[in-house]
């Protein structure tokens, strides 16, 4: 039972590889507003997805396939989609697949604490 | 244009007069949800509503007409309960009419920073 926010766990930033595909459009930093940031974070699923890739992550960027959702590709895809497109995420085009990671320097710098909050976030019991 | 987050202005908390009426339902602190709290307030009227609380309050809590925004009565009840049972703001029945506050003290020990992302939010130019 959550009785006060937690130390958060420690979110982890990879660095960048050379050689990337471009990024999938996105808000600039300066373009972040924080209702629509708000706005993809106020479901589960997103938390989830946000979550894992700040504490969990063992490449720079992830597939959806990587998070073991149990959830229809379709589904999955708006969700990705929708993070990006508030600037929560970055995506690029590998082939056929997409992978994203968190934007945490732009969010850090625009939202300080919000990420945070995601790390010690919990799915309700 | 923002380009970094501001230092958040200073939030007030007045004190609780004594003899208020019963707070209208709410979640208890240890309810409070994550996604749901970002949920509401991922809208531009429901963040000037808290902000300006937070900002610019002038008594303990305050009914919907103090805030002077330009909408239809039924529609600001309905926003003014979303933050409610979000557990965002608490309201009391004055009579006919609701005031509220925000839930500083719950919000800061479960969310801590979040006030103040909301603080320093600005309506888009």
């Amino acid at each position: 039972m959550p009785t006060s926010a937690a130390a958060a766990p420690a979110v982890k930033v990879l660095p960048e590889p050379s050689g990337l595909p471009e990024p999938l459009p996105e808000p600039s930093r300066d373009e972040l507003r924080l209702e629509t940031v708000l706005g993809a974070l106020s479901d589960p699923l997103r938390l989830t997805i946000v979550r894992k890739l700040l504490l969990e992550s063992e490449d720079y960027d992830h597939s959806c396939g990587w998070f073991g959702l149990d959830r229809p590709k379709s589904s999955l895809t708006h969700h990705f989609k929708a993070l990006r497109e508030a600037g929560v995420t970055r995506q690029r085009q590998y082939g056929l697949e997409r992978r994203s990671h968190v934007r945490v320097e732009d969010l850090d710098a625009r939202f300080p604490g919000l990420l945070a909050l995601v790390a010690a976030w919990s799915p309700q019991g």
